[in-house]
Protein backbone atom coordinates (compact mmCIF):
# COMPACT_ATOMS: atom_id res chain seq x y z
CA UNK A 1 0.00 0.00 0.00
CA UNK A 2 1.02 3.52 -1.14
CA UNK A 3 0.10 6.49 0.42
CA UNK A 4 -0.17 8.47 -3.62
CA UNK A 5 -2.04 6.01 -4.56
CA UNK A 6 -5.09 6.69 -1.99
CA UNK A 7 -5.62 6.37 1.06
CA UNK A 8 -8.69 6.43 3.94
CA UNK A 9 -9.12 9.08 5.87
CA UNK A 10 -10.95 9.26 9.29
CA UNK A 11 -12.50 12.01 11.25
CA UNK A 12 -13.12 9.59 14.44
CA UNK A 13 -14.53 11.24 17.45
CA UNK A 14 -15.19 10.78 21.08
CA UNK A 15 -19.16 9.41 19.55
CA UNK A 16 -19.36 9.24 16.12
CA UNK A 17 -16.72 8.69 13.35
CA UNK A 18 -16.85 9.83 9.64
CA UNK A 19 -14.57 7.70 7.01
CA UNK A 20 -14.07 8.83 3.56
CA UNK A 21 -11.52 7.33 1.01
CA UNK A 22 -9.52 9.48 -1.13
CA UNK A 23 -7.99 8.59 -4.39
CA UNK A 24 -4.76 9.75 -5.56
CA UNK A 25 -5.65 13.05 -6.74
CA UNK A 26 -6.87 14.11 -3.54
CA UNK A 27 -10.57 13.38 -4.33
CA UNK A 28 -13.75 11.77 -1.74
CA UNK A 29 -14.48 8.67 -3.73
CA UNK A 30 -16.33 6.73 -1.40
CA UNK A 31 -17.53 7.90 2.61
CA UNK A 32 -19.96 6.93 5.36
CA UNK A 33 -20.63 7.51 8.44
CA UNK A 34 -21.88 5.36 11.91
CA UNK A 35 -21.99 5.82 15.84
CA UNK A 36 -18.94 3.87 16.43
CA UNK A 37 -16.98 6.38 17.92
CA UNK A 38 -13.51 6.01 19.95
CA UNK A 39 -16.08 5.04 23.56
CA UNK A 40 -18.20 2.38 21.99
CA UNK A 41 -15.30 0.71 19.79
CA UNK A 42 -12.93 0.79 22.95
CA UNK A 43 -15.40 -1.43 24.95
CA UNK A 44 -16.29 -3.85 22.02
CA UNK A 45 -13.90 -4.85 19.58
CA UNK A 46 -10.98 -2.98 19.82
CA UNK A 47 -9.48 -0.45 17.11
CA UNK A 48 -7.48 -3.28 14.70
CA UNK A 49 -11.24 -4.75 14.51
CA UNK A 50 -13.04 -1.30 13.73
CA UNK A 51 -9.76 -0.57 11.26
CA UNK A 52 -10.54 -3.71 9.36
CA UNK A 53 -14.17 -3.30 9.11
CA UNK A 54 -13.48 0.50 7.59
CA UNK A 55 -11.45 -1.41 5.27
CA UNK A 56 -13.90 -3.82 3.98
CA UNK A 57 -16.17 -0.86 3.43
CA UNK A 58 -13.63 1.35 1.70
CA UNK A 59 -11.03 -0.80 0.40
CA UNK A 60 -7.93 -2.09 0.79
CA UNK A 61 -5.71 1.35 1.55
CA UNK A 62 -3.64 2.94 4.29
CA UNK A 63 -5.05 5.14 6.80
CA UNK A 64 -4.74 8.21 8.05
CA UNK A 65 -7.02 9.06 11.27
CA UNK A 66 -7.89 12.34 13.33
CA UNK A 67 -9.91 13.05 16.51
CA UNK A 68 -10.43 11.64 19.38
CA UNK A 69 -8.53 8.15 18.36
CA UNK A 70 -5.78 9.87 19.13
CA UNK A 71 -6.73 11.23 22.69
CA UNK A 72 -5.70 8.79 26.28
CA UNK A 73 -9.08 7.43 25.18
CA UNK A 74 -8.34 6.02 21.91
CA UNK A 75 -6.08 3.44 19.84
CA UNK A 76 -2.62 5.02 20.53
CA UNK A 77 -1.96 8.24 21.90
CA UNK A 78 -0.77 11.23 20.25
CA UNK A 79 1.28 13.85 22.48
CA UNK A 80 -0.45 17.18 21.79
CA UNK A 81 1.72 19.70 19.11
CA UNK A 82 2.30 23.34 20.76
CA UNK A 83 1.18 26.26 19.55
CA UNK A 84 1.93 27.63 16.97
CA UNK A 85 0.80 24.66 15.09
CA UNK A 86 0.79 24.12 11.23
CA UNK A 87 0.20 21.36 9.03
CA UNK A 88 4.00 20.78 8.80
CA UNK A 89 4.11 20.02 12.70
CA UNK A 90 0.85 18.20 12.73
CA UNK A 91 2.77 15.78 9.90
CA UNK A 92 6.26 15.60 11.53
CA UNK A 93 4.62 14.17 14.92
CA UNK A 94 2.10 11.35 13.62
CA UNK A 95 1.73 8.78 15.59
CA UNK A 96 1.68 4.97 14.34
CA UNK A 97 -1.03 2.98 15.68
CA UNK A 98 0.09 0.18 13.00
CA UNK A 99 2.34 -0.75 10.24
CA UNK A 100 -0.32 1.05 7.81
CA UNK A 101 -2.15 3.01 10.08
CA UNK A 102 -1.48 7.03 11.34
CA UNK A 103 -2.77 9.17 13.55
CA UNK A 104 -2.69 12.84 14.04
CA UNK A 105 -1.96 14.47 17.00
CA UNK A 106 -4.03 17.13 18.67
CA UNK A 107 -2.77 20.55 19.63
CA UNK A 108 -2.41 22.18 22.76
CA UNK A 109 -1.69 25.85 24.20
CA UNK A 110 -0.43 26.88 27.36
CA UNK A 111 -0.26 30.62 27.78
CA UNK A 112 -2.02 33.71 29.77
CA UNK A 113 -2.57 31.43 32.66
CA UNK A 114 -4.37 29.46 30.14
CA UNK A 115 -4.61 25.76 28.74
CA UNK A 116 -6.12 24.60 26.29
CA UNK A 117 -6.71 21.36 24.17
CA UNK A 118 -7.57 19.98 20.77
CA UNK A 119 -8.24 16.50 19.03
CA UNK A 120 -9.87 16.60 15.30
CA UNK A 121 -10.64 20.43 14.64
CA UNK A 122 -7.26 21.06 13.69
CA UNK A 123 -7.04 19.59 10.61
CA UNK A 124 -10.22 21.43 9.39
CA UNK A 125 -8.30 24.51 10.46
CA UNK A 126 -5.68 23.68 8.64
CA UNK A 127 -7.64 23.00 6.18
CA UNK A 128 -9.53 25.62 5.42
CA UNK A 129 -6.13 27.95 5.23
CA UNK A 130 -4.56 25.30 2.59
CA UNK A 131 -7.09 25.32 0.43
CA UNK A 132 -7.33 28.98 0.68
CA UNK A 133 -10.94 29.14 2.02
CA UNK A 134 -9.39 31.08 4.92
CA UNK A 135 -6.48 33.65 4.99
CA UNK A 136 -3.80 32.58 6.73
CA UNK A 137 -4.00 35.11 9.38
CA UNK A 138 -7.51 35.48 10.72
CA UNK A 139 -10.23 34.36 14.09
CA UNK A 140 -11.90 30.90 13.58
CA UNK A 141 -14.88 29.73 15.20
CA UNK A 142 -15.32 25.97 15.18
CA UNK A 143 -18.81 24.99 17.11
CA UNK A 144 -19.29 21.38 18.49
CA UNK A 145 -19.48 19.83 21.83
CA UNK A 146 -16.82 21.84 22.61
CA UNK A 147 -16.21 25.17 20.97
CA UNK A 148 -13.07 26.28 19.63
CA UNK A 149 -11.80 29.51 18.98
CA UNK A 150 -8.68 29.88 17.32
CA UNK A 151 -6.62 32.77 16.15
CA UNK A 152 -4.59 31.92 12.89
CA UNK A 153 -1.38 33.70 11.92
CA UNK A 154 1.27 32.74 9.09
CA UNK A 155 -1.26 29.96 8.12
CA UNK A 156 -0.67 28.48 11.94
CA UNK A 157 -2.84 27.95 14.85
CA UNK A 158 -1.29 30.54 17.65
CA UNK A 159 -3.69 30.25 20.01
CA UNK A 160 -7.19 28.97 20.74
CA UNK A 161 -9.60 28.97 23.91
CA UNK A 162 -12.70 26.05 23.98
CA UNK A 163 -15.75 26.95 25.12
CA UNK A 164 -18.23 23.83 26.10
CA UNK A 165 -21.61 25.61 25.03
CA UNK A 166 -22.47 22.14 23.30
CA UNK A 167 -21.61 20.03 26.16
CA UNK A 168 -23.45 22.16 28.93
CA UNK A 169 -26.53 22.69 26.25
CA UNK A 170 -26.92 18.66 26.04
CA UNK A 171 -26.13 18.25 30.04
CA UNK A 172 -29.01 21.03 30.44
CA UNK A 173 -31.70 18.96 28.04
CA UNK A 174 -30.75 15.63 28.87
CA UNK A 175 -30.44 15.78 33.06
CA UNK A 176 -31.05 19.34 34.27
CA UNK A 177 -34.32 20.95 35.85
CA UNK A 178 -34.60 22.55 32.59
CA UNK A 179 -35.01 19.43 30.26
CA UNK A 180 -39.23 19.13 30.13
CA UNK A 181 -39.05 22.34 28.36
CA UNK A 182 -35.83 22.05 26.22
CA UNK A 183 -37.86 19.57 23.87
CA UNK A 184 -38.11 21.98 20.43
CA UNK A 185 -35.75 22.68 17.84
CA UNK A 186 -33.17 25.57 18.32
CA UNK A 187 -34.06 28.16 15.38
CA UNK A 188 -31.48 31.31 14.93
CA UNK A 189 -35.03 32.89 15.32
CA UNK A 190 -35.96 36.09 16.76
CA UNK A 191 -36.21 34.38 20.52
CA UNK A 192 -33.10 33.12 19.99
CA UNK A 193 -31.06 36.25 18.78
CA UNK A 194 -32.39 38.08 21.80
CA UNK A 195 -31.29 36.18 24.54
CA UNK A 196 -27.97 36.44 22.00
CA UNK A 197 -27.97 39.60 21.89
CA UNK A 198 -28.58 39.70 26.25
CA UNK A 199 -25.79 37.57 26.23
CA UNK A 200 -23.53 39.16 24.53
CA UNK A 201 -23.69 42.67 26.90
CA UNK A 202 -24.56 40.36 30.30
CA UNK A 203 -22.37 37.89 32.48
CA UNK A 204 -24.77 35.87 34.24
CA UNK A 205 -25.48 32.74 32.66
CA UNK A 206 -25.97 30.86 35.66
CA UNK A 207 -28.61 33.07 37.04
CA UNK A 208 -30.54 33.25 33.33
CA UNK A 209 -30.57 29.62 32.68
CA UNK A 210 -32.75 29.16 35.78
CA UNK A 211 -34.89 32.47 34.84
CA UNK A 212 -35.89 30.06 31.77
CA UNK A 213 -37.77 27.68 33.66
CA UNK A 214 -39.18 30.79 36.33
CA UNK A 215 -40.05 32.58 33.05
CA UNK A 216 -42.07 30.31 31.49
CA UNK A 217 -43.04 29.27 35.32
CA UNK A 218 -44.96 32.77 35.89
CA UNK A 219 -46.12 33.25 32.04
CA UNK A 220 -43.01 35.65 31.08
CA UNK A 221 -42.64 33.40 28.08
CA UNK A 222 -43.65 30.30 26.06
CA UNK A 223 -42.65 26.60 26.70
CA UNK A 224 -41.93 26.65 23.02
CA UNK A 225 -39.28 29.02 22.92
CA UNK A 226 -37.24 28.21 25.68
CA UNK A 227 -34.73 26.05 23.15
CA UNK A 228 -33.96 28.74 21.12
CA UNK A 229 -33.65 31.00 23.98
CA UNK A 230 -31.62 28.41 26.57
CA UNK A 231 -29.46 28.18 23.21
CA UNK A 232 -29.15 32.00 22.64
CA UNK A 233 -27.77 32.46 26.57
CA UNK A 234 -25.51 29.81 25.94
CA UNK A 235 -24.01 31.08 22.40
CA UNK A 236 -24.32 34.72 23.45
CA UNK A 237 -21.81 33.96 26.33
CA UNK A 238 -19.62 32.07 23.99
CA UNK A 239 -19.14 34.09 21.17
CA UNK A 240 -18.40 37.49 23.73
CA UNK A 241 -15.87 35.11 25.41
CA UNK A 242 -14.89 34.63 22.07
CA UNK A 243 -15.09 37.86 20.58
CA UNK A 244 -13.05 39.51 23.36
CA UNK A 245 -9.64 37.93 22.36
CA UNK A 246 -9.91 39.84 19.01
CA UNK A 247 -11.20 43.03 17.34
CA UNK A 248 -10.95 41.31 13.71
CA UNK A 249 -14.29 41.88 11.96
CA UNK A 250 -14.07 38.95 10.06
CA UNK A 251 -14.68 35.94 11.68
CA UNK A 252 -15.08 32.67 10.26
CA UNK A 253 -17.43 30.04 11.11
CA UNK A 254 -16.11 26.57 10.53
CA UNK A 255 -18.39 23.28 11.07
CA UNK A 256 -21.51 22.02 10.52
CA UNK A 257 -23.81 23.80 8.94
CA UNK A 258 -27.15 23.41 11.61
CA UNK A 259 -24.39 24.98 13.94
CA UNK A 260 -22.45 27.35 12.01
CA UNK A 261 -25.97 28.61 11.41
CA UNK A 262 -26.38 29.33 15.09
CA UNK A 263 -22.75 30.96 15.29
CA UNK A 264 -22.85 32.93 12.45
CA UNK A 265 -26.50 34.60 13.65
CA UNK A 266 -25.09 35.11 17.01
CA UNK A 267 -21.91 36.30 15.89
CA UNK A 268 -23.43 39.10 13.32
CA UNK A 269 -25.90 40.39 16.80
CA UNK A 270 -22.06 41.20 17.89
CA UNK A 271 -21.63 43.62 14.94
CA UNK A 272 -18.79 41.10 13.44
CA UNK A 273 -18.92 39.92 9.65
CA UNK A 274 -19.07 35.91 9.93
CA UNK A 275 -18.47 33.66 7.20
CA UNK A 276 -19.27 29.88 7.50
CA UNK A 277 -17.52 26.96 6.29
CA UNK A 278 -18.50 22.77 5.85
CA UNK A 279 -15.88 21.53 8.35
CA UNK A 280 -16.48 18.24 6.39
CA UNK A 281 -14.71 19.72 3.28
CA UNK A 282 -12.17 21.81 5.31
CA UNK A 283 -11.59 18.09 6.87
CA UNK A 284 -10.39 16.79 3.40
CA UNK A 285 -8.23 19.24 2.46
CA UNK A 286 -6.57 19.55 5.85
CA UNK A 287 -6.27 15.43 5.87
CA UNK A 288 -4.93 15.21 1.78
CA UNK A 289 -2.54 18.22 2.79
CA UNK A 290 -1.10 15.82 5.22
CA UNK A 291 -1.01 12.84 3.24
CA UNK A 292 1.09 14.78 0.91
CA UNK A 293 3.69 15.58 3.33
CA UNK A 294 4.12 11.87 3.80
CA UNK A 295 4.82 10.93 0.46
CA UNK B 1 -56.50 18.61 66.22
CA UNK B 2 -55.45 22.20 67.42
CA UNK B 3 -52.37 24.26 66.01
CA UNK B 4 -51.58 25.82 69.69
CA UNK B 5 -51.26 21.89 71.15
CA UNK B 6 -48.68 21.72 68.29
CA UNK B 7 -48.23 20.59 64.82
CA UNK B 8 -45.73 18.92 62.41
CA UNK B 9 -43.58 20.75 60.60
CA UNK B 10 -42.22 18.89 57.15
CA UNK B 11 -39.48 21.26 54.69
CA UNK B 12 -40.37 18.85 51.85
CA UNK B 13 -37.70 18.93 48.86
CA UNK B 14 -37.76 17.26 45.32
CA UNK B 15 -35.34 14.29 46.30
CA UNK B 16 -35.99 14.69 50.38
CA UNK B 17 -37.68 15.65 53.46
CA UNK B 18 -37.22 16.81 57.30
CA UNK B 19 -40.03 16.43 59.36
CA UNK B 20 -40.28 17.69 62.92
CA UNK B 21 -42.76 17.67 66.09
CA UNK B 22 -42.95 21.28 67.33
CA UNK B 23 -44.74 21.58 70.65
CA UNK B 24 -46.73 24.14 72.13
CA UNK B 25 -44.20 26.28 73.10
CA UNK B 26 -42.97 26.37 69.60
CA UNK B 27 -39.76 23.92 70.30
CA UNK B 28 -38.69 20.44 68.07
CA UNK B 29 -39.27 17.59 70.43
CA UNK B 30 -38.95 15.12 67.58
CA UNK B 31 -37.63 14.65 64.22
CA UNK B 32 -36.19 12.74 60.97
CA UNK B 33 -34.76 12.98 57.51
CA UNK B 34 -35.32 10.71 54.58
CA UNK B 35 -35.68 10.45 51.39
CA UNK B 36 -39.06 10.41 50.31
CA UNK B 37 -38.48 13.56 48.53
CA UNK B 38 -41.88 15.04 46.05
CA UNK B 39 -40.13 13.31 43.12
CA UNK B 40 -40.16 9.57 44.40
CA UNK B 41 -43.66 10.07 46.58
CA UNK B 42 -45.69 10.90 43.79
CA UNK B 43 -44.80 7.80 41.80
CA UNK B 44 -45.14 5.68 44.39
CA UNK B 45 -47.03 5.90 47.16
CA UNK B 46 -48.87 9.22 46.95
CA UNK B 47 -48.93 12.30 49.14
CA UNK B 48 -52.08 11.23 51.50
CA UNK B 49 -50.33 7.80 52.41
CA UNK B 50 -47.13 9.52 52.93
CA UNK B 51 -48.24 11.99 55.31
CA UNK B 52 -50.15 9.38 57.02
CA UNK B 53 -46.64 7.60 57.50
CA UNK B 54 -45.09 11.08 59.26
CA UNK B 55 -47.99 11.05 61.52
CA UNK B 56 -46.95 7.13 62.49
CA UNK B 57 -43.61 8.60 63.60
CA UNK B 58 -44.43 11.85 65.19
CA UNK B 59 -48.15 11.83 65.77
CA UNK B 60 -51.48 13.04 65.32
CA UNK B 61 -50.45 16.63 64.53
CA UNK B 62 -51.82 18.91 61.88
CA UNK B 63 -48.94 19.69 59.46
CA UNK B 64 -47.54 22.61 57.88
CA UNK B 65 -45.74 21.87 54.66
CA UNK B 66 -43.25 24.02 52.62
CA UNK B 67 -40.80 23.50 49.61
CA UNK B 68 -41.35 21.64 46.75
CA UNK B 69 -44.66 19.99 48.03
CA UNK B 70 -46.38 22.67 46.87
CA UNK B 71 -44.99 22.96 43.76
CA UNK B 72 -46.95 21.54 40.32
CA UNK B 73 -44.98 17.96 40.89
CA UNK B 74 -46.33 18.28 44.74
CA UNK B 75 -49.36 17.25 46.38
CA UNK B 76 -51.89 20.50 45.71
CA UNK B 77 -50.33 23.66 43.85
CA UNK B 78 -49.58 26.74 46.07
CA UNK B 79 -49.64 29.84 43.80
CA UNK B 80 -46.29 31.76 44.37
CA UNK B 81 -46.93 34.97 46.81
CA UNK B 82 -45.37 37.71 44.63
CA UNK B 83 -42.46 40.07 46.09
CA UNK B 84 -42.72 42.10 48.41
CA UNK B 85 -43.63 38.82 50.47
CA UNK B 86 -43.43 38.88 54.37
CA UNK B 87 -45.09 35.93 56.81
CA UNK B 88 -47.90 37.39 57.12
CA UNK B 89 -48.44 36.98 53.24
CA UNK B 90 -46.95 33.33 53.74
CA UNK B 91 -49.68 32.42 56.31
CA UNK B 92 -52.87 34.55 54.07
CA UNK B 93 -52.40 32.23 51.12
CA UNK B 94 -51.84 29.07 52.76
CA UNK B 95 -53.21 26.04 50.47
CA UNK B 96 -55.48 23.41 52.34
CA UNK B 97 -54.28 19.63 51.01
CA UNK B 98 -56.82 18.01 53.46
CA UNK B 99 -58.36 19.68 56.43
CA UNK B 100 -55.36 19.30 58.61
CA UNK B 101 -52.49 19.60 56.40
CA UNK B 102 -51.51 23.45 54.89
CA UNK B 103 -49.31 24.51 52.11
CA UNK B 104 -46.53 27.34 52.68
CA UNK B 105 -46.92 29.37 49.36
CA UNK B 106 -43.33 29.72 47.44
CA UNK B 107 -42.83 33.55 46.42
CA UNK B 108 -42.03 35.03 43.02
CA UNK B 109 -40.37 37.92 41.25
CA UNK B 110 -40.93 39.77 38.13
CA UNK B 111 -39.36 43.03 37.56
CA UNK B 112 -35.54 44.56 35.99
CA UNK B 113 -36.55 42.52 32.94
CA UNK B 114 -36.37 39.25 35.11
CA UNK B 115 -38.53 36.75 36.56
CA UNK B 116 -37.55 34.13 39.34
CA UNK B 117 -39.44 31.86 41.75
CA UNK B 118 -38.19 30.33 45.14
CA UNK B 119 -40.22 27.41 47.29
CA UNK B 120 -38.98 26.39 50.89
CA UNK B 121 -36.10 29.07 50.80
CA UNK B 122 -38.46 31.66 51.83
CA UNK B 123 -39.04 30.07 55.78
CA UNK B 124 -35.84 30.39 56.43
CA UNK B 125 -35.18 33.48 55.24
CA UNK B 126 -37.97 35.35 56.75
CA UNK B 127 -37.17 32.99 59.89
CA UNK B 128 -34.27 34.01 59.97
CA UNK B 129 -35.30 37.88 60.68
CA UNK B 130 -38.69 36.56 62.63
CA UNK B 131 -35.95 34.91 65.33
CA UNK B 132 -33.91 38.06 65.54
CA UNK B 133 -30.68 36.11 63.63
CA UNK B 134 -30.63 38.78 60.53
CA UNK B 135 -31.74 42.55 60.25
CA UNK B 136 -34.68 43.92 58.47
CA UNK B 137 -33.34 45.01 55.76
CA UNK B 138 -30.11 42.54 54.75
CA UNK B 139 -28.64 40.83 51.66
CA UNK B 140 -29.01 36.90 52.65
CA UNK B 141 -27.65 34.07 50.27
CA UNK B 142 -29.31 30.84 50.59
CA UNK B 143 -27.41 28.14 48.74
CA UNK B 144 -28.28 24.57 47.57
CA UNK B 145 -29.23 22.69 44.51
CA UNK B 146 -30.64 26.22 43.18
CA UNK B 147 -28.37 28.94 44.94
CA UNK B 148 -30.62 32.43 46.09
CA UNK B 149 -29.78 36.15 46.53
CA UNK B 150 -32.38 37.74 48.30
CA UNK B 151 -32.95 41.24 49.52
CA UNK B 152 -34.64 41.75 52.16
CA UNK B 153 -36.56 45.14 53.14
CA UNK B 154 -39.14 45.97 56.05
CA UNK B 155 -38.62 42.17 57.37
CA UNK B 156 -40.14 41.13 53.36
CA UNK B 157 -38.25 39.52 50.39
CA UNK B 158 -38.21 42.53 48.18
CA UNK B 159 -36.51 40.79 44.88
CA UNK B 160 -34.63 38.39 44.71
CA UNK B 161 -32.19 36.04 42.22
CA UNK B 162 -31.62 32.53 41.33
CA UNK B 163 -28.25 31.05 40.19
CA UNK B 164 -28.48 27.39 39.50
CA UNK B 165 -24.79 26.67 40.89
CA UNK B 166 -25.78 23.35 42.62
CA UNK B 167 -27.68 21.70 39.57
CA UNK B 168 -24.38 23.22 37.31
CA UNK B 169 -21.52 21.42 39.64
CA UNK B 170 -24.27 18.03 39.84
CA UNK B 171 -24.37 17.82 36.25
CA UNK B 172 -21.07 18.21 35.53
CA UNK B 173 -19.67 15.82 38.26
CA UNK B 174 -22.50 13.24 37.14
CA UNK B 175 -22.49 13.58 33.21
CA UNK B 176 -19.87 15.37 32.06
CA UNK B 177 -16.09 15.47 30.43
CA UNK B 178 -14.97 16.36 33.75
CA UNK B 179 -16.89 13.39 35.81
CA UNK B 180 -13.77 11.39 36.36
CA UNK B 181 -11.95 14.59 37.66
CA UNK B 182 -14.92 15.56 40.22
CA UNK B 183 -14.53 12.70 42.65
CA UNK B 184 -12.80 14.27 45.43
CA UNK B 185 -14.45 16.56 48.28
CA UNK B 186 -14.74 19.72 47.66
CA UNK B 187 -12.93 21.93 50.38
CA UNK B 188 -12.28 25.60 51.42
CA UNK B 189 -8.70 25.39 50.68
CA UNK B 190 -6.62 27.61 48.42
CA UNK B 191 -7.18 26.03 45.29
CA UNK B 192 -10.70 26.74 46.10
CA UNK B 193 -10.26 30.15 46.93
CA UNK B 194 -8.04 30.98 43.98
CA UNK B 195 -10.47 29.78 41.59
CA UNK B 196 -13.21 31.78 43.49
CA UNK B 197 -11.13 34.77 42.92
CA UNK B 198 -10.43 34.33 39.52
CA UNK B 199 -14.05 33.97 38.49
CA UNK B 200 -15.03 36.60 41.07
CA UNK B 201 -13.03 39.03 38.41
CA UNK B 202 -13.51 37.41 35.46
CA UNK B 203 -16.33 36.39 33.47
CA UNK B 204 -15.70 33.49 30.82
CA UNK B 205 -17.49 30.65 32.85
CA UNK B 206 -17.99 27.70 30.32
CA UNK B 207 -14.14 28.40 29.14
CA UNK B 208 -12.85 28.01 32.44
CA UNK B 209 -14.75 24.84 33.22
CA UNK B 210 -13.32 23.03 30.10
CA UNK B 211 -9.87 24.37 31.19
CA UNK B 212 -10.14 22.27 34.28
CA UNK B 213 -9.85 19.13 31.92
CA UNK B 214 -7.19 20.66 29.77
CA UNK B 215 -4.84 22.13 32.72
CA UNK B 216 -4.97 18.47 34.15
CA UNK B 217 -3.96 17.04 30.81
CA UNK B 218 -0.95 19.64 30.46
CA UNK B 219 0.25 19.14 33.86
CA UNK B 220 -0.54 22.49 34.66
CA UNK B 221 -2.89 21.08 37.47
CA UNK B 222 -3.47 17.98 39.78
CA UNK B 223 -6.36 16.00 39.48
CA UNK B 224 -6.94 15.80 42.96
CA UNK B 225 -7.74 19.87 42.90
CA UNK B 226 -10.60 19.69 40.43
CA UNK B 227 -13.06 19.55 42.62
CA UNK B 228 -12.67 22.48 44.95
CA UNK B 229 -11.10 24.17 41.40
CA UNK B 230 -14.37 23.52 39.86
CA UNK B 231 -16.48 23.88 42.96
CA UNK B 232 -14.53 27.29 43.24
CA UNK B 233 -15.17 28.76 39.79
CA UNK B 234 -18.96 27.82 39.66
CA UNK B 235 -19.49 30.10 43.64
CA UNK B 236 -17.01 32.64 42.53
CA UNK B 237 -19.28 32.98 39.26
CA UNK B 238 -22.69 32.91 41.65
CA UNK B 239 -21.19 35.18 44.38
CA UNK B 240 -20.15 37.83 41.45
CA UNK B 241 -23.82 37.74 40.34
CA UNK B 242 -25.50 37.98 43.67
CA UNK B 243 -22.88 41.11 44.93
CA UNK B 244 -23.47 43.16 41.81
CA UNK B 245 -27.49 43.70 42.83
CA UNK B 246 -25.85 45.24 46.47
CA UNK B 247 -23.29 47.40 47.71
CA UNK B 248 -23.73 45.86 51.10
CA UNK B 249 -20.78 44.92 53.30
CA UNK B 250 -22.18 42.23 55.57
CA UNK B 251 -23.92 39.05 53.73
CA UNK B 252 -25.84 36.59 55.63
CA UNK B 253 -25.23 32.97 54.19
CA UNK B 254 -28.28 30.50 55.27
CA UNK B 255 -28.19 26.97 54.78
CA UNK B 256 -26.74 23.86 55.04
CA UNK B 257 -22.83 24.24 57.15
CA UNK B 258 -21.03 22.68 54.35
CA UNK B 259 -22.38 25.22 51.73
CA UNK B 260 -22.43 28.21 53.89
CA UNK B 261 -18.80 27.58 54.37
CA UNK B 262 -18.05 27.63 50.82
CA UNK B 263 -20.12 30.86 50.34
CA UNK B 264 -18.64 32.11 52.86
CA UNK B 265 -14.85 31.51 51.57
CA UNK B 266 -16.45 32.92 48.31
CA UNK B 267 -17.85 36.03 50.01
CA UNK B 268 -14.86 36.94 52.11
CA UNK B 269 -12.66 36.95 48.79
CA UNK B 270 -14.95 39.52 47.00
CA UNK B 271 -13.95 41.39 50.72
CA UNK B 272 -17.58 41.56 51.87
CA UNK B 273 -18.19 40.19 55.43
CA UNK B 274 -20.37 36.98 55.83
CA UNK B 275 -22.04 35.60 58.54
CA UNK B 276 -23.28 31.80 58.39
CA UNK B 277 -26.45 30.49 60.10
CA UNK B 278 -28.19 27.07 60.09
CA UNK B 279 -30.81 26.64 57.54
CA UNK B 280 -32.28 23.77 59.72
CA UNK B 281 -32.69 26.26 62.84
CA UNK B 282 -34.04 29.38 60.70
CA UNK B 283 -36.69 27.19 59.00
CA UNK B 284 -38.24 26.26 62.46
CA UNK B 285 -38.28 29.98 63.51
CA UNK B 286 -39.88 30.70 60.01
CA UNK B 287 -42.62 27.46 60.29
CA UNK B 288 -43.63 28.40 63.98
CA UNK B 289 -44.00 31.94 63.23
CA UNK B 290 -46.52 30.69 60.56
CA UNK B 291 -47.80 28.55 62.61
CA UNK B 292 -48.82 31.37 65.25
CA UNK B 293 -50.57 33.33 62.31
CA UNK B 294 -52.64 29.75 61.91
CA UNK B 295 -54.23 29.72 65.72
Amino acid sequence: MKWTEGFIAVDWGTTNRRAYRIDSSGECRDEFEDSEGVLSIADRIGFAGAVGQIRERLGDHPMLLAGMIGSNRGWKEAPYVPCPAGLDDLAAKLVWAGEQEAIVPGVSYVGDNRADVMRGEEVQLLGAVASGRVGPDALVCHPGTHNKWAQLHGAAIQSFRTVMTGELFSLLKDHSILSDLLTGEVEANDTFRSAARYALRNDALPAELFAVRARVLLGQAEKKDAASYTSGLLIGTDVRIGLSQSAAEDVVVIGRPDLTRLYSAAIAEAERRPTELDGEKCFLSGIVEIAKRMS
